[in-house]
């Protein structure tokens, strides 16, 4: 099923405040939280969307026939396609009564293992999630990512290790959760962490031979200091526009964030990429892989875990199609020449 | 009958999905396929038009008094305006009952000849469709182009052939229709070309003493790649929007792109050229001339060959007047110089 | 009373297309002629009134406190502020049945009189409009400019003969109406002009003591041809966006134009100015004086002479105003350094 | 209570023209005055508010924990944020009953005392409002400023005088109010004002002790003429768009005023200012602190002196918020190079 006809299936069913849209562009939701909406203003989600689209592809079609290769080697391991789908925390805070944390994670896992990539799951108050996520990814061979809220160091260190009992794919710390008010909340309060802090958290996951990856990186300097801390990879991303206001969109700031890091550790990204056009742009602009978030929560609503089996499934087919249109045979060839300027 | 008429008169007989609006410009038509409608966001046909837009030309009317002369040499036969009607392929499935292939290329065949230029002829799945189109064009003298797909190579050769039979303008591939699903489905799949294998089909034509065109191209690099394999012609193109999403505007390839050639062979254009002043502005950007294509189809249900023939003929009076404006006698006067910047 | 006010009466009153809006911005008229719209797409009177807007006014009240004089020296008379009512043909076809261009001109060259500046008047098929303009302008001791269209040379000296006979401020050439079909349709058929052609309008002019002004150049290389041909001054204009679709904003070339003629003729513009912050914005760009057209007419409508009168006060005090808070304390001294940039 | 409930409870008791909208962006009240709207065309006011917008913040988190500090010496006093409530004259006339200047003003300067920062109030014709807001900020401790319109000299000197007997953290003259009717009205006609007679001014203040700042400064000339009349401070403002249409927003001005001003004196700034982030933009551009106007109006309102108190909260905890994503620990951290460019 195409996404079109999957969120025209959710429609009524995603809580009261997401509409379903045909194309997720953060217009709908606005700035209203709960629900998918962004932070103040709400217009960090809208812009993230729109910075893609002002990149255009550069069509060539003059070029040996070829199936276009969409594989992605990452942390040793193969996707078959350079997305994942991104963690999504208090499901049924934001999109009503259809899924819990549980279920959600349940299904998008499942669903992308299904698929040859990986889903991550979100972190919440209740150290359950975490428990539940590690034992679907582990009956999945560590087909998946956990994300670590930057807690207090004790319960940081304590999470990663359930986590890492699922051998997952990775373990993340989405760092821009930082300000999030139930972590400052916490004795002593939560948030921000040092390089060193970092570090500690990078070398228990990698004492385990787990890659550690830092989600929430907006300027070169920032990633600068996730590869001084020893993460594996970072992911561009102001977390869909809800940790802060006023914050460029993750395509503005990428391409100065692949030049700074300089193929040190892989370079993911999120925010407003809704189409394998997109997926293009993303690793174009020096992305290694990008992840997906809202439209999969829309999908999962619609069709459930087939329902995210196709929208990952459409993902790849237009990946392979731009790629195959714009004269790439694999991910390698795919480069910032590839894109008009 | 002026195109703001015909397009009324066309209003509720172009299908469930063209709207025949007094400008078309992708907006009302949008994502929808079939129907008129651009691939994926559905944007580049909205950006093809506002393209043209952006550039504004240099009134001015201190010079001698004199009609312009809005002729052309081109492969040897004088048109009488700088537009050809572009192809268009599967008419009945996208604008609805009134017309079929055979019936809408006779339609813009002979109007096109009656206003002393031509019209292209598409290609679909069915040989039948190039025989008629043949046939047609043989009997106006050779008054056409038809463009034949980028199919696997002994059936683009047996449709060449056929074509040639007569003696048409040009023959061209729209290269740019490489990813078109029906041509991925054929054993071997088809789709992409080589240098080489585009050479072997423009010395087919050339051995008939018919020119090559090589329709679909968005990049010096490509244009360059259609020289080397002994094209004619290059129609700088993205198939309105259709065969991939988030690719360039064409007036905003269309100078880097003439400028690559350097006159080395002829440049024309198509995408949301809609009036006369918009044919000046792709001839001041380095085009010989530009393809109409969706307008034609509004106009051939709006009012028939007639209806086609007013159209043409409102083109080149809005060239004429646009020209005599801004000081240019002939086709050849018309330069960068005449664009405001 | 304001202009707000006026329009607000003169709603109902200006025929089936002028929608008399509180600001002309030209959106509601649009496309439509007859009517007060543009040609083609419609779109050129919208970027004339924006392209003022863009530029941004240096507020600045540290200064000594004095009344800003707005008045002109222009051709040996001074006007009370450096805005003239600019010409417009055919009223009676394009805003309905109040006015015709008789009864039209006398209003605004009266009420341009009484506000101590000047009207232009317009020029039509029948050589009446000219001689009835002559009357009224004589009869204002020579307040007012005749603007004659470009006819054949003969009629141009015929009615340039005519005009001379009111003394009038000046005599203008619509340059830019070259095109307009009633003048092709002429034997011979009239339109542009050489600048020999034109330099014999100006002889026939300064033979009897009048300045002799081009309106309607878009270009510095126009203006300098108007220089060479003895004019006077010229305006920037392009019509209104009546006489050719895609033209720059006249706010766009004025700049170029002002440095190019470097003060060896007067230069004057019009086309979506609308207060006296344009003007001001008009005068920084290197205008000696402005014109204003449409809202004249609406101004007509809503409260007849008087109606015109309070628009122009208006203006004169909006742009005191405009000068008193950037610091301006005639008009010599409004500069490009009182834009931001 | 939020800033959104506030609004939602201030609607309807705001006057004829005051919407309370969600977001005070000045597009509901347009060009509407009496009422806020913006004079002209009302386009200032959204400008003010959009410049804001199109600065992006650098989000970066891995930093120690730290809670930002929020609070600013000005003049000697501690302020618990670098927001102060900025003046509003004539609050019936554009806001409807429910205050008059003096209950106003005891409003806000109570609850800005209590929030541990300062109003401003503002002055009209009737001497009373300098001499009742004296006697607030008096018994406030001197917590408060007043605004002094340029009167012609005697009459600021005397009111002046009656200010200064508050003792109050500043007295300010908003210079750009020179052009208002009732000044010009005056005899002889007040207005703008020299750097002489703005230094005796300052004079009269440094006397008593009392720091005076010019407000309505808009370029870098301007800064530098405060500068020389021996101004403590300036405010970069335009008056919320009410005094001149076509001035820049006063985000676009800022950078270049505060690079002139080099430190030599305090550079504060209004206009459109809605929320923490945008406050933070401000200071990384230059800004010692922030006026709030419109917003504190509505929230008066909506929630009285508690509603403006908790606007204020609302503020300072967005602010601290945005710093701590940013990685500032104090106002000083708070630099040009935390925006993204």
């Amino acid at each position: 099923m195409l996404y079109r006809e999957l969120a025209e299936r959710a429609r009524g069913k995603t809580g009261a405040w997401c509409k379903a849209c045909p194309v997720c562009d953060g217009r709908a939701c606005g700035a209203h939280v709960p629900g998918p909406g962004a932070k103040g203003t709400g217009t960090v989600a809208v812009r993230n969307y729109q910075a893609w689209e002002e990149w255009r592809v550069n069509l060539d079609t003059i070029r040996p026939y070829a199936e276009a290769d969409t594989s992605l080697e990452l942390f040793g391991r193969t996707l078959s396609l350079p997305v994942m789908v991104g963690p999504v925390g208090d499901v049924r805070r934001h999109y009503g009564e259809l899924f819990d944390d549980v279920s959600y994670n349940r299904c998008v896992l499942s669903a992308a293992a299904a698929q040859g990539t990986v889903a991550w799951t979100g972190d919440g108050l209740e150290g359950s999630i975490v428990a539940n996520a590690t034992q679907v990814i582990a009956s999945l061979g560590g087909c998946g990512v956990e994300t670590i809220k930057p807690w207090a160091m004790d319960v940081v260190r304590e999470r990663v290790g359930v986590a890492l009992g699922a051998h997952p794919l990775a373990i993340a710390m989405d760092i821009d959760a930082a300000g999030l008010p139930f972590l400052k909340g916490q004795n002593p309060p939560a948030g921000s962490k040092t390089v060193d802090q970092l570090a500690k958290v990078a070398e228990q996951c990698h004492e385990a031979g787990t890659p550690f990856v830092l989600k929430g990186i907006m300027t070169a300097r920032g990633a600068l200091k996730a590869l001084d801390a020893g993460a594996d990879a970072i992911v561009v991303s102001n977390h869909g526009g809800r940790v802060l206001d006023g914050v460029p969109a993750t395509a503005e700031v990428l391409p100065g964030i692949a030049e700074a890091v300089a193929g040190r550790m892989s370079v993911l990204v999120d925010g407003g990429i809704r189409s394998g056009v997109d997926v293009f742009r993303a690793l174009a602009l020096g992305a290694d892989a990008a992840l997906v978030c809202r439209p999969v929560v829309v999908a999962a609503h619609g069709g459930g875990q087939q329902g995210v089996e196709d929208y990952l499934a459409q993902l790849r087919s237009e990946l392979a199609d731009t790629m195959e249109m714009c004269g790439a045979a694999t991910l390698a060839d795919v480069g910032r020449e590839m894109l008009f300027s």
